[in-house]
Order: structure tokens, then C-alpha cells, then sequence
């Protein structure tokens, strides 16, 4: 059993983590730490949770989890780098869900994060875990940087096409749509009920932070890759749906199969058959990405749709995936669950 | 393993009990039939389970199911009356999740249902599959009558109440509301997302056939007992909400540990602590009722709280339930699920 | 025209009085103040008025409103009762949409408020601004309390019953269901969209601040009355549903005909024929209580269904409606508004 | 006066113009026909109209409209070009809110709609119905052909640039999301509300009849232009969003004036500062389509985001919005309303 700590375990990208580890057979929910609920029963904060966890949240300290073989940071940006390398030296291995280790280039984290970064030595170590594009690494890793929910996204139905050559790698365009839940557990008027139901808008068209984080990585696959890249906020909890455009290179007649070959051995990519419509329910609690990839002749583009459970393979799901592997695990354990329809 | 087969997988009570027993450590999914999508991967009209359902639809003819021990009739109401006696001649056991076999009185049946009752033979010895209220039967039971979403949640939270006498039994009056996933999967106006988003109605107010059905089971507790029911639909997918009033008999002084100890080694029905109020998304997926319990002094009035996914409790979930006690299985095998939130 | 000042606008009451006083032609938008926003146009907060308001939100200062006839409170409870004095010797007469002087008893006030009225003495004084009961005082009123939400469709679906005698008037329980918007625009956890879509829950079932607004408003009619009122949020925006149940006294033989001539004057309130369910939908954005009286005989209990936006005859409509009687305009002058379906 | 036949009113777009109507202080609604509810109060269908439409539903018969000035067509695509000939010839001027008449060449039309022309003479006759290009002919008009909801928030947002030359022209890509109203009011599955809520998806990559409809207007403006349309399927009611990518041509410093130049005279268009990010609700029950104009210097792109409520702006809005000017009345008339928020 994987003795495991949770840091902040009141957002939904933790109670996620927390829902599915409870059920995870090889994993062992030892702490799970909260400044403001400390000394509250997680069930008592989330009843749904009533009956299968019986830990209460308790003070972050280092101490805390002394006892683990693995500490998770379901926290907001900027704590994980401050807190990372102590856990490191006492042999804990850490999954940060936040942001701070995932740019390897900390000029570029600092100037889109607006701070220093408390823990640049440490950048290097950390591997980026998308298992489709690391896999190795990870098995090995004692830092892992679990990805944004967009970069999973874009960057899986871009990986077949960039590797391959088959698109003009300055010309993606990803028009990305997500829940709420992306913005987290939080008492903000921007996501209240009554401000985002029934409503569909753009959001950070002139940047976003998830921008230089799939930039650098398509760049670690083709150096000439660029995108332009524009988030969207739908009116439905969980779900991110990636509409990614690209001018092709080549007739198109190798699409389906490149990508049909390129996932084969993927247990969490599923590829549709050629001119599906995926839908984000389809993933709705599900750590797969499902991807379909069309191509428009007339215009010569490539159009790739890929949906995600941005809670699950967007975050706590492709964590625990993340976890199997680290620690020599079937990577599916824990997570053979399908999308909840309706 | 159980050999199972599923009459009328394309709805949304058919998917989710796919979706369920696919993981089921002890089901062998052998057949899932469909008049209209013979032929049909399953997974090609639910991709939700692509990677986890091989099955195509068959056609539903008696001689699919002579491989099977268990058939579950997933079907509109007056199906199951017509083939349940081939299934079990040949050995076969039924669990009928429509509501062909949920009432004893076969007259009362045949008038809210508009229809002569097929095989009224059958009705004494179907059981009515309420583990909670008659798990010993349900063991040796050869044809389950599975309960309606409303009754389940009304009867799971007065029986507590009638069965110590703590009410004026004909003060009963059960306000329900539920999410649009208990009409059926249907292409029907009524339940179209431009007219049930943002709106909430009551409907039936006059009669609806879970009103027969709660009162029965309530009479075979306390032969006194009669009830008022109001359902209403809400906008959204899945969950009941019961709001039960009754008149108080006695002080209030013991209702919270009447609820407790009578709930106390029930798996699935979860007591609240006194002055809660149950969210149905805590229950979301998941095969509990979770319950609260309030007096109102200066009324004298009880109010009962009681939440279930209508899909689960109230459909699939408890089918499996029974499945696992008929087939002497650990009751909670393959439902141990907390509710998804968010 | 009525020279117009609003305090609060930056609430869903205060929008919604906004936009429906944009539009009345005997209305001049002279002031709408905001501690948070001074100095901010209204329009830049709520991009929806672009092009219809000009106005900037100024600081709530009682000069502010020096030129006004009328001045609204679209404010939390607590701000009305400590201005509304200095306003009032400054010959603007004041309608308030919070709590303030709802309840013509103080002591109760104070207990359920929880804080002690500054302004007692105003408190007779105030009229109860709901039109189909206090028309003629409203007509002369210098201060009119504007009804709650919940009050007004519980309210008017009891006043036929109650002036008529039919029914038991301690035997009324009223379950109501709301969306969203009756909390307010505010940053709370509460009333985020993560955590209220896709469920409903009761909540106060130990007591809402409406109850002994209800209350007493009923008591005023027939002294015996009383209720248990419970409260459920639902996922939407807007809409009020009252499902108000009562034993009937006498044979139902004159519940429709009763309602028909007892609201046939009343521009607002809409009875449905015999076996009616309204939907919430079909009042949105209307100033209308769409209302369907049931009688089930064999409980001998009446069942009244009313439906309302509770930001328009809920709040703001009314609060209008109330302003046309007390400046001698026609009464529904500004508010000939259909529900929007879909 | 203006006499008006309605054909079809039992679509959304048919109530949403009877809504409308109801309260237009120059429109006299006549008769509103459907096969199907003939003989049905329209307040019977569409008790949200209860009190501000008397009418029945009619049968659908040429002479039915005899008495009127103008009938507006809020049918299936396909009926209009069937009626509109006798309807011209008795001198009755025609609005059709479907796609008959929208595509100028007939192969093009007959190619995507499947079906021959039934009326290719008129073709020529009938004008584009948006204003904000073709305002002096469609004060003449006797036919006109109202453009669909896509097409109106695309075209809109891109005249500027191409008339005043600012980007590539064969670069366009446009990716719509659209509430679920677009749809229509059917019994169908694919619109149920558990189909539909709480998920996200792509339809019609391959080509959707909007897209002939776009890029005809477009190249009437700049033969060169050409484009990629994505539409997709939100889990809203009422809403369009387009965001709409170009490759820049110039610099950007002329993109924000460009806008509000060329739209300052719109009663109906408004250009939101720069840096803007519109939400649909702010335009929700309104005529309006709001633009942001972005640039992204680094890829050099234009970002347009417009929004609409594809029921006014996109369907019934600019009907009336046509018929104002085809009888010389103010543009606005019966139009002057803000968008519903919350």
C-alpha cells in the first residue's frame, strides 16, 4: 500500500483525488491537510464522502506527512515550490497538480506567474507527467509536474500530427471550452451560479498560463511549433472540450491512421472512428481523453476534437496515473471507470 | 460469475446498470438485447463505454438469454409481465426494474396502468425489492419486483417513522423532486432541453403511479398509513429529493436515534447528523439515500429530508443490490461508489 | 416623470429595477449609488445596459438623492431603516425590497434579524406593498415594505382559501422551491455554480426569515392561521415554485370558481384552468403569479401551485407595480411583459 | 398598423416573434397558423403568453393571410419557397426566418438542402435581410430572406476587417458555439435535456448550411474571401458566441477604431472597448450583437468575439428589425430592450 498525504484537500481537484484514491487498492489516504478546516472531518466538509473516508483534515506541516510515501499538492500555484524540496529530502515523492514545476524554463514561469520562483534548482528535476509523452521518466521521477487541464488536452491531439509532420507548426490554432470546475472551489463572483449559467464567453484571449506551458512542451517535439490558443467558459461543471486547428501538410490521407496507430497501446486515448463528434459527458468522471480528427479538404486543415474530464485526465485522474507508474502499479489501476452518461 | 442478460439496454436505466455491472467483479455481461439497435455496438451508442462494453445489441428474442442465470428487464412498463414466466421456466432468474410486478393488488395495477395485467400468476411471487425492507425474500426471491425511483426514497425515509408509531399515519404528505433522467431516454417535447432547463414544475398532482405503489408498501407496515404525493421536475439530470411531512406523535425527543439505530447496519442508507440537509449531488452515482430528520415543535411536524440518484438507489444501483444478495455475494459488491462531486 | 434614486444597484434586485425602470416611460433614472463601484458606470458593470442606462454609480450619500421623488432600496436588510427617516423629511417617499418593515411586529423582527430596528417608529408607518391586499394603502403610502419572494407566491396562492374560509388554517404546509438569484449577487462558496448545479437540497427547515413574514401577513387575514414553510434551492437562475398544501374544509365543488372571481381584476395574477401545472419558465421576466388550485378529494386536501420570478413580481416588478399606484400611473404601466419561453 | 401573418408559430422562433409582436405598438398580429395545433388558443401552447395573445392557431391556407400586409415565415426550411409566389402576387410582402431564399445561387442551395427549388425565380427578388449591409434595399423589399443565427454573428464580425482589407482573406476561421434553442422545438433525442446538459460537443465539421450562407455574403464583400465553420452545441438555452481567427494584415492599430467607426451608427451592434471579452447573457432577450476586437501581435491575429441570442438577433429580433424598415418605421421600434441579467 502507497501511504499517501493530499496538501489541501477542500478544492475540487482534491476531493477528486480524494474520491478516487478512497477506492484505489494499492493507495492508503494517511493525511490530508487543510489551514482552514483543520480539526474538520473531510466527510463533514463533503458528505458525499460520508462513509468512505474517515480522516479528518489536519494542519500542513512538514511533520504531517512524515509517515508517506507520496505527498500530492492539490493547492494553488506557488505553494508546492516551497515546500517540495523538504518533502524530497525526507524521501517522500511529490505530485504537484498545480503549476509550479511544470515550465522548465523559470524566466517564462516568473514572467506569466508574477513571482520568483521559490525553488528553480529543483525545475529541472521535475518531469512533466503525461505519461503518453513521458511515460519512462516518470516510472522514475521523484518530481512530477501533473499537467494543466488545457495543455492535456491541446497537446494530445496535437502529439500525432506534430510527430509525424503532417501540419504547418506555426499555423495551430486551439479553441478550448471548459466548466466551471477549472476555476476551482472558491466563494468569487466571476463563478457564481447566477453569472455563468446560461452563458458562454471568451476569457484570457491576449494570454493565458496555460499558453506557455503547451507551447514549451510542442516545442520540445518540433522546435517551430506555435499556437494561438483561447479559453471559453461553458456553462456546465466538468468537461473541456479542445478544437484544434492546423493547415495541413499532405493530403490527409493518413490522418485516421496515424492516429489510430500512434494511441494503439494508449489505455486512456481513445480514438474515434474517422468523423466523430466527441462529447465531453462521454469522459464525465473518466481519466480518458477521446479524440476524433477531421480533415477539410477544400481548405486543406486538419480539425482535431478531443474531450477530457478536466477534474480527471485534466488533474486528479492523470495524478493517480501518474502515481501507478512511479510506483510500479498497472497504470489503469484505480481508474478502469467509464464516463457517466447522463 | 453471474450470466447476464439485459432487456432494453438503450435507455438511460439500461446504460447506467451496463455502466455498472461492466466493473461488477462478478458479472459476466452475456447479452443486452434492443429491438431497435439489433446489431449496434453497444459502445457505438453509448461511447461513454468504448473500452469497457464489446457486447453489440441483439435482438430480443427468448432464446438470447438460455446462456444467462440473471435477466434484467430494463424495458417500459409492460414487458417484462410477458416474458418473465419463459425466463423462469427456464431457470432463469428476473429482476424487473419497470413496474409489471411492484404492486400485490393486481386490480389496483391494472387501473393505474390502463392495462389487463399479463401474468397476474407471477405477482404473488414476485418480491419487492427494497433490501432495506425485505432482504431475507430478495435472497431466495426467483422474480425481483425493482422499486420506483420516488417510492424508494419515500419509503426509505418514513419507515423508520411508521414502523415505532411516531406519526399520525394519514398526515403523510411526500413533496418530491426530481431531475429530468427519470422520464426515460426519449425523444419526447416534454423533456427537451429548451423546456425543462431553467424551469421547475409539478406534474400528476391529480395521480401518479408511484402513488399506488408507496402506499401499498406503507399499508403493509402500518395498514392505517395513506399518503399525499406531488412530484416535481427539476432541471437537471439525476436525483430525487423527498421532502416528507408528517404529523408528530410523541415529542421529537427520539427521532434522531430512532433514524440511527434503525439505519445503523444498513450498507446504503446513510443517517445524517440532526439539523442537516442532504444535497442529491452528494449521492450523485452512488447507491446511498442519505437522510435527515427534523421536528418542528411548535408545529408538532416531522420532516423528513431524503436524497437518492434516481438512476442508481432508484434504478440500476439497488437492481445490483438485489442481484448481489440473490446470488448470496457481499451486498455492496461493485457499489462501493462515493457521490461525484463536483 | 418620476425622478428616481436607487440605493444598491449593483444586486440582482437592483440590475432588474434598473432594467425594467430603463424602460418605463414615467421613470427618470436620476441616481444609483454604490459604496464598491462609485464612480464606475453602471453599464461597465453590467454590460447588458449598454446603450440603455448612462448613468455612473455615485456614493450613497442622502444628498445624492435631494432631486428624487422616489427613492428604492435594492439594499442588504439593515440599510433601509437607517435612511429611510432623513428621506422621508425630505418628502421622498421610499420603497424598500429588503426586510426592514415587512413585519409590522418589532419583537419579531429583532429576533429573526437579529439586531435591534433602528427605526421603530417608521414601522406603522410602512405599508406592506403587496398590491392584491393593500392597494388602497399603497396608493398613500410615503413608506412601502416590499414583500419577499417567497411571501408574495405563498401569499397570494393562500388569500382566496383563507378570505373564503375553505380551508384548516393551522393545517398549511408550504414547500417551496427557488432558484439561485433569491440569494443575491455575492462572492459565497454557497452559491457557486460548482456547487448548487445539478442538485437541489432544502435548507432553514428550522426556520426561514419569511416564515414570520408569512405568517403574519396570513394572521392579518384569519388570525387562527399558520404554516410550515420549507425552502429548496434549485439549479436555475430564476423562478419560484409554491406548492402549498392545506386540508380542505368543504367539497372543493367552488375551488376553481373561487380563485377565478377573487383574481379576476388582478392584472398579475394569472389562474390557470381546473388541473393546471405552471411552470416557473412561463413567468420569466414577467411581473405575473401564474396560479393552478387542486383538490383531492380522497385526502380532502387542496394543493395550490403558484409560480413567479422572483426577481420581477418577487422583487423588482413589484416593487414598480407598487411605485405606479403611489404616483397615480396606471398600474401595470412599464411591466406588460410576457414570460420568456424558451 | 401593420397587419402580420405568422406561418408556423409553434417553433421558438415563432413564439419568440409572437412575443415580440404582442408588444410592437405599430404591429397587428392577425393570424398565426399550424397544422398541427389548429384550433388551439396560442396562449393554450404558450401560457407565458396567457393575457397578451387572444388569438387562436389557424389552419395554414393562402387565404388565411388575405387580410394582411405581411407574413413572416417561421417554418421548416422548405415551406416558404412553396408559398411565397401567391402570397407576393395578392401584394402580401414576406419575411422568411428559414433558409429559402438566403443563397442567391440555386445550385449552391439545391446542393446543401437537398432538394430541387421549388420557386428559383424569386431568388433573384429576395434580399439578404441584414440590415447593417443591405438596409436600403430591404426598405423596398417585397421579400426577405432573414439570415440564419450563425451567420449573422460571423458576418458581423467580420465586415470591418474585409471591407476595410485588414486580414487574409481565405484565413478565416469561425468557431460557433450556439445554445440549444438553435435546434428548434422538437421531439428529438438528440436535443433531450440528458443528452445535451452538462456536455459540450462539436457537429457538422465536415460542412453545415450555414457555412454556403457565410461565405456567399462574404465574398459579395471580398470574392477572395473563404472560411472555416465550426459550430458546436452548448448546453444553454439561448446564445451564440463566435470567435473568429484571421491572419492580420497590418498592424492592429487601426483594429479598435475600425470597429466603432464602422458600427457607430448601429442601433443594433455594439463595439465593447478594447480588451473586452462579451458574454451571451448580456444580450440575452435583446437585438443586439456585442463585439470585442483583439489582436495578438506575436501571431499576428485578429480575435473577434460576438455575441447574440440567436432567437432575436438571429431569428426573430431582426425580423422585426426588416420589417421596421420595409414599412418605414423607426428601426428600433418594439426592439429598445436590454439583455436579461442574471
Amino acid at each position: 500500500m502507497i501511504k499517501i498525504g493530499i496538501v489541501g484537500g477542500t478544492g475540487y481537484t482534491g476531493v477528486e483525488l480524494v474520491r478516487l484514491l478512497a477506492r484505489h487498492p494499492e493507495a492508503s489516504l494517511r493525511v490530508i491537510t487543510s489551514r482552514a478546516q483543520a480539526g474538520t472531518p473531510v466527510a463533514g466538509l463533503f458528505p458525499s464522502l460520508r462513509g468512505s473516508v474517515e480522516l479528518d483534515f489536519s494542519a500542513p506541516t512538514i511533520d504531517a506527512y512524515a509517515d508517506c510515501d507520496l505527498v500530492f499538492f492539490a493547492t494553488p500555484n506557488g505553494t508546492a515550490m516551497t515546500q517540495a524540496e523538504a518533502l524530497l529530502a525526507a524521501g517522500i515523492r511529490v505530485i504537484d497538480l498545480a503549476a509550479d514545476f511544470r515550465l522548465r524554463h523559470v524566466p517564462t514561469w516568473e514572467q506569466w506567474y508574477g513571482t520568483a520562483h521559490a525553488c528553480p534548482a529543483l525545475v529541472e528535476d521535475a518531469v512533466y507527467g503525461l505519461p503518453e509523452l513521458n511515460r519512462d521518466s516518470i516510472r522514475n521521477a521523484r518530481l512530477v509536474a501533473n499537467p494543466g487541464c488545457y495543455p492535456t488536452s491541446v497537446i494530445l491531439a496535437l502529439l500525432p500530427l506534430l510527430k509525424h509532420g503532417l501540419i504547418e507548426p506555426k499555423s495551430i490554432v486551439a479553441d478550448c471550452k471548459s466548466g466551471v470546475s477549472g476555476a476551482g472551489r472558491k466563494a468569487e463572483l466571476g463563478t457564481a451560479f447566477g453569472e455563468v449559467t446560461e452563458s458562454v464567453k471568451a476569457y484570457g484571449v491576449s494570454g493565458h498560463r496555460h499558453l506557455p506551458e503547451i507551447r514549451e512542451v510542442l516545442q520540445s517535439v518540433d522546435a517551430a511549433a506555435d499556437l494561438v490558443f483561447v479559453p471559453h467558459l461553458m456553462p456546465m461543471i466538468r468537461g473541456i472540450h479542445a478544437t484544434v486547428y492546423a493547415d495541413a501538410l499532405g493530403d490527409g490521407a493518413v490522418l485516421q491512421s496515424t492516429y489510430e496507430s500512434f494511441y494503439r497501446d494508449e489505455p486512456f486515448v481513445d480514438v474515434m472512428p474517422a468523423g466523430s463528434h466527441p462529447e465531453t459527458r462521454s469522459v464525465r468522471g473518466a481519466n480518458t481523453v477521446r479524440i476524433a480528427a477531421h480533415h477539410l479538404p477544400q481548405a486543406n486543415k486538419f480539425i482535431v476534437l478531443a474531450v477530457e474530464d478536466n477534474l480527471v485526465k485534466g488533474a486528479a485522474g492523470q495524478a493517480i496515473q501518474n502515481m501507478n507508474l512511479m510506483f510500479g502499479l498497472d497504470e489503469t489501476l484505480g481508474l478502469e471507470i467509464s464516463g457517466m452518461i447522463p
